[in-house]
């Protein structure tokens, strides 16, 4: 039915290990391993890719231009400066959908500036790792229509 | 399952039928009636209510605590300047969900602005009719738990 | 010819009762009558309409919607901070002049912001009672074309 | 010896039913209570009032006008950006004193605003309950001169 | 009756010639004619002046005191920063409307601000050249009184 | 019942001899009687001080440590840049009241942010020599339960 | 003894005939009258010049380098934003000292910008007519070491 | 091949005399004359014009449209306050190149905002005389096409 | 003839001893000879008086008040943030003149803010131990009216 | 002649193949080719280089001292905040040009912020790829001195 | 060695005696002990000052001019507003060290402003008293070279 | 006794041989072989690591998690924009010590601004070399505890 990239941003390869009192205690493999599940059974290609570094993210999402449907993203750090990440969305022409675990809003005045945000179809934030499978419900209606 | 309400705030009566360019065709009718479908179909009951008055917005939150499992509420307009809205959901303590049709981060600079949202759980915006459902699903997800 | 809504915001039902230092002695029914006689003169239809509740000008905007061919308002207090009739405005779609009686410019700093004037047709500001016999005149020469 | 009013903001209905941990445990009905017994003992007479709705809350002040001596007004949510109400104080002219349970002070930033505060006689906050014992004190020491 | 001085500031010479999708194709020539036969009709001396000159603009301020019994200016660019003008304004005490073809609010932010308009009676924006019509009428209800 | 130490900021000394039109003809020497009779009619034990210098009030809330059930202080200018008395208050940890004679929200913007209220219970401001009897009220309810 | 070159800006050529109550009663003439007096008496030669045009105050600076020992100019109005002139006087080279009538600091805030203020040697305001007398008398103490 | 005009703002007409440490000592006759050699060498007409008065320049620029293929401007000091020269630019419909001597990023905050850069079609800066022939460079390249 | 007090702020008693590139190599007990030599020779009587502390000045302040015709001060660092001293100049009613050695315009962007200015008829500032003696100029030209 | 390195920042590997409608339909290669054609045509040795990598560029750019005459940058998207390649460029000490392929003025707010810019010799921006070319002959201009 | 003077600021007299939970129970007492046995050890003599006068340490500042090798100064509250230290560090001219007992950076916002910090070496915050040992060991080993 | 891990950030890798009038010819090797030396003779474990890439600086600070006893970090440019090693420290949960070379409080604006030190125990700045030296002091003293 389509393809859809998630792309997790730096330090979320720790998450569920450090932190658990914010971020709670499920494993970025087990999330995408739910989000795979949840793909396959609606017949959608799912692929996933972790990076700390900002420089593979701008190219992994100019690599998904012309191949891939949506892309969802969770820029985790570099939401709040890197104008290289929103530059390559804008340019890579792919819908995009940013999706945070915490409630950015209820946290440091800087975590609620997001660069990257005005070049996505829209945010979802603050449902924790339900965050992913809800962004993916929102690209899989897209898909359907 | 259990119970959610949900509130949309000021103008949004006349979704669908006007400014459709920005807010597309589907009325406000129309999203209830799938929410309706949505939550029976999982056995939750479901109540919408629309306000133009923040007092009755603020008075109908207040009412849902104690009765109400979720809210998810629309503040429409109220997003940006009701701290009365802002306290009512502190004060009710009912888990909410905030959601907003249109990207928020793409429009006027104040649009970007939320006052209700630090109270929240998160939110969900820029995907259209379909937050509402999302939304829908996010309480589903954790009323199941 | 047409017809005309006169919608006067908070605080107005006291004109020409209290602080008439500022905003002089004319009552708020003498302005209306004014309004009335100049309208049936041109043989325009004209209804005038208070409160001090922003749900209820929301409202009256709203239903202004295919009825009314041009909005006199002055949002007073709400002028400042209701983007909620900012956005009845836009969404009705009704052509709307904003007119205020005293000059905004020369008091306080935070009047002379207007989150309703960017969906306005223009403003009127500073002269008095003039200045809604000024706004009917700007909508009786734009009705005459 | 006079007639003060007592007016409550939005939300103040439910004080010490609901977040107890910042408010108290003492009711509204308990508050407005211990005020008529005050005020009795001293011979004033004594409104108490309450609404969650803006554009009431502006009328009852207006109402006041030529009727009241002292306005006592816990303005709630509506202290940081109700310029309809501020507006009415101005307007009626009946000397207003401001009173806020917490210390605004020691809370988020953007309740240390009070867009009513410049025109009433001053301010008793982060008293608790106390605050309006105070108030009434501050109105009938006034009153006695 | 009286006199009236019309300033016209910095580029409206180019009025109804360029950039016709914003200002439409009324000449300054059209405007003016139009403005000297209403004057003339209520028996006021009128008078028209355009420069893109600062220095001569304040100069015709200067010389219309104690001569001119209202002046009329769209300041155009000098609206947002010649305080010079606005010094002559407040220093020759000749009553003056200011007034703007476009509506201010409603374009770039810096044109937003006005160092002129806190020394004039009010002002007329938005209603392109009715409102040299408008801040005429303005004039002469003023003048008749 | 307890002991309350009074402390006067800067130029409080001169207070009733100068500038009566804004602070009135009340002396301090009056205010601290009128403190002291209060006080003792509720068996209170009451020490009044005044200083020029932040020093002398740093050291004197240092030395309320221990000794002292609550303060009252009117720190005046030092209200807005003292953040040395701030932090002994915070330091004392004796129970403060903020007093202003006149209302700050109505005065100077730059009187408007006070660096101490956030470390005190509360503050009573714009009510004149009222305010330390409302003050001296305050802390008496508290010591009463 | 050397040569000096007074520079009044705009409006000041109306000073003494208008706004009075701000500015005194002395007129330009008066004053320039006296500054040659003084002049003369310590063999200074002086000249002065008034102009309503940024353009003509800058070709005067630029035409004093090499001429004139010292500038004395009010810049009035350009105080704030003529960064030609401030760019002029820099060029020059020739020592400038800035004076005001009034006291900028206490007026409106726009009047406490000064852009020509950090190229000058120093500004005298507030002290009037004495203001030129004073300024004079420091380019005097100047010229005689 | 096409027309050239070339603006010079105010003070630079003492460019290469006075402050040479930071503009160097080249003229602007030198500057002139290279422009005219190069301009000549590819059929190029090219006119230059320097002018210390705003209102002259805003003419120039208007005079331009229709008989003017590109406009090279330096406004100098203008650059960061004239809204008419900016508004003369997009008036009168002529391409437009900015150019700076100096780079204004390295210099006073104040001088880093160009109210004329929006209009134009780009700017160089900082490559002092060079940036004239650059300029040149650019305009000839277009008129190539 | 009167009689005037020097007040000098925080550090100037190390004049001329240190920092001499800056304020130059005359001392403070130079500048207090030379004021009081053209004080005796008008007549006048002169004070000086210098201090570190700030209580110290806020007293001086006072105690001037119906002793004092004019004071002169330089509050250096105190200039920036001591309301106590501002308040002290307003509330002692003495016309107060203030001094700066340095172009506080040219330096530090935090020296350009004066909470005392406005509060006093006017600042001499730049022009080194001159200003003093200008400012006692000043005060000699006001007395001998 | 000498040696030019230019260096292209994130994104600009599809400039030409996508958002053709605000960068044109030149690609990297292309602009590259007529680069490499005009250096070797004027005897200049030229290199580019494009990454996505802030680290890559910072080395890319230490590398370049002592061995480049000239560096050509157009940073893209790290224009705005890497302060990396800032402190890069000054530390290799290499004179910088900066290009910007559009006029950054006329796009979003954030764009008009240049780290890298103060510490380069000049920018070029809004020609399009003939901003490359004009680079280049900046270079070359210096390089035949 | 050389000579070392300790400053301790306002409220530091408290220290582990009061808010131990932020600033530990070492007294201030122990740190100076500990920091003269350090200093004796290395053969440097070391005085050490507490004051809670801002007078008084610009005094001990001024006095340890040519007598003193290194300041190391703990200015707690003074840090963020005194320019009077700050000047008098400025002018004794003696190389001071700037140390916090808590990172001022995790602190209120207002503790991460420092005007003394910008005339000293260096800082060093956050390690609690360990920070005075290692001020003594930066002082010691710029002493030793 | 422990382990320690120096993180040198971008361009350090430069130290001492460019820019030495600002940061010295120390190299990065020698602090290196320092620390080392100092580690080696109190027992601990000391690495070293310098990168101009943040993704490895990302990375680098996971893996100390669990292994590393203290980590020393100086973020060089990234200290002012990279909340991706902000996370990393706050996420690795390893006490984390801050350092720079200069002091940034004497600098450009914009590193006075610190990303990184809220999560850190402390900063150590303006003591060049002898901050790495001073902050291994810090790591061993805890370490010793």
């Amino acid at each position: 039915m389509g393809k859809v990239l998630v792309i997790h941003g730096p330090n979320l390869n720790l998450l569920g290990m450090r932190e658990v009192e914010i971020y709670g205690t499920t494993t970025l493999d087990e999330i995408n391993e739910n989000l795979r599940n949840r793909a396959s059974a609606v017949g959608i290609e799912l692929e996933t890719f972790q990076s700390n570094h900002e420089g593979e993210i701008v190219e992994k999402i100019q690599g998904a231009a012309g191949d891939v449907d949506y892309i969802i993203i969770n820029p985790a750090a570099f939401t709040h400066y890197s104008i290289a990440i929103r530059d390559a969305i804008a340019s890579a022409g792919v819908p995009t959908i940013e999706i945070h675990l915490s409630n950015i809003y209820a946290r440091e005045e800087f975590r609620q500036e997001s660069v990257t945000a005005p070049v996505t179809i829209g945010q979802i934030q603050g449902f924790g790792p339900d965050g992913y499978y809800l962004s993916l419900e929102a690209a899989i209606r897209r898909l359907k229509r």
